[in-house]
């Protein structure tokens, strides 16, 4: 049997370490807010695709408590990290350290944005770091109380693509498998950058554009009709030129931008609410560097012109800037 | 004597009536939120430049009735125009029109921003239309009572420039020397869109950053140090190219880029709040077709990239279909 530790009980942790509970896994998660209402009554998908159900995984409040319940010197197999990708002044992989067993623990990284995995492979190089990429529309609508519908997908693929082990391989392999037991997609990839990357053309241009305006997609459309498309459609170009320069030109293309207009246009009013504008909304911080500041990075680096995205990065970081300092 | 109607008594508004009545003429301000204290109290003004006063101009809930007050059959000389360019549903020329007497009161528009003269010039074609720049750091600290620091300039010149009469000359010289009287600045203008053009390299680009990113100049150039300074620079570029291709290459050049820079970068912490900062902070609609939507309809029709402005643009449309639809 597996053993699993979840960290990170939002909305897409909860939903991970339901469906790995249900390919009979033995899970615990580490809860910080919502710790008291998982002890006391455990957590409540309410989902489309698996139907309702509540589950009550193990839990602690940190990741040495976690260790410290587990039967003596059984080490965890898997770590799967779902927290949000913002600078909360500690590593979260110098967190889960004290669960990390040396060449024996996988990390598998369920978070949004770019270079995301670069902490946990430096901090535990002997051990197989797994990429993932879901798409899965998932709110929290209570502590511990989740709501999932429409689609659910998890592509994987070991950490960095060119060191890849037969071991990391393997463990890949395990994983994605555990999801597939559970009646839930999961693919595993050669190169898992790529689904990192034509997730972006959507998330680099629409989380900021959504947070910064105060509008969901469809109604920023509807707000400025004879240029906002265009600038969207622009936008999105600009993170598919960065791609290319890191030679994804051959898979991230330009219909992968008419598909995403596509699929804004046809939503129903008044379209959905991206991540980041549910954060700004609630005065959360937001995931700027994993999901633009590192697109526009690379982009300096490599001297592609990206205006677009270099102006809702600075707008978000002077905004993510403001809500620190009203927060001290 | 000059009798003088300002319509719109905001912190600008006070500021003129107190000057104009200072200078000898009869005022007869529009006051609409501020219609109470203004009639008990009058208004105040605390100003580093002109010092403390209090002063009591008639005062009236509508042109309408600022109208009927005055003794039968005198007609305004100036109407001062200092609303917000922002669309309420009713346009402020519509709004002026019973003090306008045809050919003979000329309209003073001391507004922020491109174009905004025109619905007047286009409402009374045969009166004279002065527009007005004025770079006069004011805030209204609570209803009439008004802070003003460090300067006060006043360009002035007559709307549209290639139409100028000498009747438009002489009452724009009238206009100015009343300001001059009372101790305080203006300067008439051979083309006062160069001085529209100059004051927009600054608001056009830092009236949405800061409302935008929430941040006053000097804490957004402080949120991201390697990128801030450069973006501005490169909008406010954008500006100066769209001015260049009305055929203001000659005036509006890079070393005003530098300048703004520079003022920016010397300020004390945190930086000044743009009024549009100010407005969005207070749930306020902002200016955005006047201070941006006009500079990128320009840039479009002339097809001068502007990528940058475009992009505070949509994002400011956005924000303020948000405001509007929370409002409703």
């Amino acid at each position: 049997m597996s053993r699993i530790l979840v960290f990170g009980s939002g909305s897409v942790g909860t939903m991970y370490a339901m469906l790995l509970s249900r390919a009979g896994a033995d899970i615990a998660c580490v809860c910080r807010s919502n710790y008291e209402p998982a002890l006391s009554r455990g957590f409540t998908v309410h989902s489309t695709l698996f139907g309702n159900q509540t589950f009550k995984p193990r839990v602690a409040k940190s990741v040495q408590e976690a260790v410290d319940n587990q039967a003596s010197s059984v080490p965890f197999d898997f770590i799967v990290v779902c927290v949000k990708a913002v600078d909360t002044g500690v590593s979260p992989a110098e967190m889960i350290k004290p669960a990390v067993r040396e060449s024996h623990t996988s990390i598998v990284v369920i978070q949004n944005g770019l270079g995301v995995e670069a902490i946990y492979h430096q901090a535990f190089p002997r051990n197989t770091v797994i990429s993932g990429v879901t798409y899965m529309p998932t709110s929290q609508v209570e502590p511990c109380v989740v709501s999932h519908s429409e689609t659910q997908t998890l592509f994987l693929g070991p950490y960095p693509t060119e060191l890849t082990t037969p071991a990391d391989k393997s463990s890949t392999e395990a994983f994605s498998q555990l999801i597939v037991a559970a009646g839930a997609n999961a693919t595993v990839c050669d190169d898992i950058q790529v689904e990192r990357w034509k997730k972006l053309i959507g998330n680099t241009t629409w989380n900021p554009v959504c947070a910064l305006s105060r509008c969901r997609d469809l109604q920023f459309l509807h707000a400025t009709p004879d240029i906002a498309q265009g600038f969207i459609t622009e936008s999105m170009r600009e993170v598919v030129a960065v791609a290319s320069t890191l030679g994804y030109g051959d898979v991230i293309r330009e219909d992968a931008v008419q598909a995403q207009i596509q699929r804004s246009k046809t939503r129903q009013w008044p379209g959905v609410q991206p991540s980041m504008l549910a954060d700004i909304e609630n005065d959360r911080p937001v995931e700027v560097e994993a999901v633009i500041g590192e697109v526009v990075r690379i982009a300096r680096k490599h001297q592609v012109s990206v205006p677009r995205l270099e102006t809702l990065y600075v707008l978000l970081k002077g905004y993510d800037y403001h809500l620190r300092a009203k927060q001290i």
